[in-house]
């Protein structure tokens, strides 16, 4: 009896007979061998069909098989170098589960709207299917970096009474007569649960109503959210540093045959390990005007800007001290320079941009209300998070990041509605 | 120079001195000795102030500070077999970071609606601090059992253009001009990601427009959803007794702590090993009306019915073959009966009703098109969904399990909204 096992695991089988449950991904014949492309979710595998050494049946049974159709295939598993994953399969028996009818998605190239269009079905071929693939692992690593010290998982609320950053850009609801908003970050909230966990982490959807359509920006995104009690700004670019490092080292170790299909160059991720380097925004500016940008003291930071910036490293690097006015009410101002804020963005290599965006927190009672007045955010609606001022109040820190925009620095891709399973992007919600 | 760790890490530093960084959670005095009640978001511990032992300074200190100030504590680490956690801590010095203004949540018994105002500050109190790590810690146990078995995390849309399973219960959102809804499965998406990657599981918060007001609802809550390429119903459900076991278990193991400040009963959770019992639908109805209860085949089972099945034993109970006009359109009818579906809710003990449900799906063409077209469901939405029975379709089988619910269970509370951190009910979107 052949064992059933999965393309992942067939290393443990060299020389033994298995049984695959999965696909015909494609096909070709020289008469006498057919050639299987056989996917099962887990990886791709090529399986050998020779007329002499199967039953008749079973060779003629392979010639009808299309494209995506359900096989399950039994053969022996031989070590073969020239194969991609190392291996082959000597195939003796092929069951039809269901015959496809035709594949819309052929070898050719097809647009990327009819692709979108196809996303349910476009997810199984290779380089889609690697990036996902690498997208679950950066979600484990990130999962498995904060357990391993000591976060709690605190989920915070995706329908909130309002813009928690007090911008205009949210999708509104109508909550049983009420109005409300999709959450476009759980921070407000993860500041919250430090203050009764000490270090925590919210990872889930956020969104943006905003009409931008770039290669960098979706609608509905995921997002992860450390906070930190008793943690300030040095403690909090520490973290962010080591986490990318772990990330990315884990991606390197366990997605080896996902970066391969996507011919990832893997050699500056290698690099990527802590201290990350650090400029400070006035002298990312100055950078940038020796360089012969047109750009002042108090601009944000276009593609090109941080493309250039990032360039003069091998590294994620830091771009610290940001002008208060820029940044959002919470951000902490530097206490010897108040015009500047006790944070950072990381900007990926190779022109992936901004991928993480974090700050100490005000933690004075005045200063928080001083600057909700500025805002002129409603005070009623944020009475919970200023009562975090009041009551036990301590210096604490955090940052987001972007999840999808990870995935595609990781996999080196172009756009990032490639990176999340379904995207949600201005006037798509299908599928 | 002592140690900065935290009270869950503390067992390690016995007769050591260490430095806690947290809030004063309640304090007493006998006149020469004073007893900090200490939290730190890992654990609580007693901290002892002994007068003669400490600097005048530091003892006068101690009496002014409030409930909930953030303060830094060292002191030496000693094993006490009368404390909660088995240690104590002899103060030999305490940092105040900030008195706290009288705190609003005190000993004494408040409402709900006033705790639920004050969340973000019932959260800190230790028998909701226990809920939510037991929470945190089923969250682990899920995504560990999964990645164990090579399944895929692969998260669904929120935003949907149609409602999944046909219900009207929806909150609808402008989406750039057009009607969308937030997702109430990431089912219909998991089984095309089934089909791309073998196995597959979605976690996230899905959202039902409800207007009931019960001790078992909530209008956001977390689902997890695995789905299964080349998996029958009983493959199904053996999936599900592994992974509520798993669970189960890990809780036991790991929350110990937690599970006493609950004074939860563990002897029946330490029962809830696999197999588990199963009876069907029809059987419990003659259950049901051989005692005594009004009850047709057809009907739906309330919590009084849910719980006394769940009675007659001492294991979560699957109950099977439900009718299949009570049930969502894509269940896999049973061949030999197709008045009942090859699908399963499974009973939690203790009253705690409904967990799971989850069943075969439908891999047949024609029977999904003639169901979409019973249920007058919008083909052209569904379109994706037909897909994946008309390309390498395969039996395939997945459930759903209600996070809340199952924290609810395991922690032995009587009302879902605290098993989340900040629960969105009837009226309620704050804080
Ligand atoms: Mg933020
Ligand atoms: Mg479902």
């Amino acid at each position: 009896m052949a064992v059933v096992t999965t393309i992942e695991r067939i290393s443990k089988y060299v020389d033994q007979d298995v049984t695959i449950k999965g696909w015909l991904f494609n096909k070709r014949s020289s008469g006498k061998i057919q050639f299987l492309q056989i996917r099962d979710g887990s990886g791709f595998i090529q399986g050998v069909v020779v007329k002499n050494d199967v039953d008749p049946e079973i060779f003629e049974r392979c010639k009808t098989i299309t494209q995506e159709s359900s096989i399950v295939v039994t053969g022996c598993v031989r070590a073969d170098d020239r194969a991609p994953s190392g291996f082959e399969l000597t195939v003796k028996d092929v069951e039809v589960v269901a015959i496809a009818q035709e594949y819309p998605i052929s070898l050719k190239e097809h647009g990327t709207d009819f692709l979108m269009d196809h996303r349910h079905l476009w997810i199984r071929t290779p380089k889609q299917h690697a990036v996902l693939r690498i997208r679950d692992e950066i979600n484990r690593a990130i999962r498995d970096f904060f357990h391993e010290r000591d976060f709690v998982l605190v989920e915070p609320p995706i329908i909130t009474p309002a813009s928690c950053e007090g911008t205009t850009e949210l999708f509104e609801i109508d909550y049983f007569g009420q109005n409300a908003y999709l959450s476009q970050t759980g921070q407000l909230y993860a500041e919250a649960a430090a203050m009764a966990f000490g270090k925590v982490y919210s990872f889930g959807p956020t969104f943006r109503a905003e009409k931008s359509k770039t290669r960098k920006h979706l609608n509905e995104f995921w997002m992860v959210e450390p906070e930190m009690a008793y943690v300030d700004f040095e403690g909090n670019l520490k973290i962010q540093e080591d986490m990318v490092e772990y990330i990315v080292q884990r991606v390197l170790e366990n997605r080896k045959m996902e970066l391969k299909t996507l011919e990832r160059n893997t050699e500056s991720l290698e690099k990527v390990k802590a201290p990350f380097p650090r400029i400070t925004y006035t002298d990312a500016v100055k950078l940038l005007q020796d360089n012969g940008f047109q750009f002042e003291w108090g601009d944000d930071f276009g593609a090109p800007h941080e493309t250039f910036i990032a360039e003069q490293y091998e590294k994620p690097v830091f771009i610290t001290h940001f002008p208060t006015k820029m940044k959002a009410f919470y951000m902490q101002p530097d206490p010897d320079n108040p015009e500047v804020i006790l944070g950072a963005d990381l900007i990926a290599p190779e022109g992936y941009g901004e991928i993480i965006g974090g700050s100490q927190r005000i933690h004075d009672l005045d200063l928080i209300l001083h600057k909700l007045e500025e805002e002129k955010l409603p005070k009623e609606i944020y009475e919970w998070y200023i009562d975090l001022r009041r009551y036990g109040s301590v210096p604490h820190s955090g940052y987001g990041l972007g999840l999808e925009r990870t995935v595609a620095w990781l996999c080196g891709i172009d756009h990032i509605r490639q990176t999340i399973p379904f995207a949600r992007t201005l006037n798509r919600v299908y599928p």
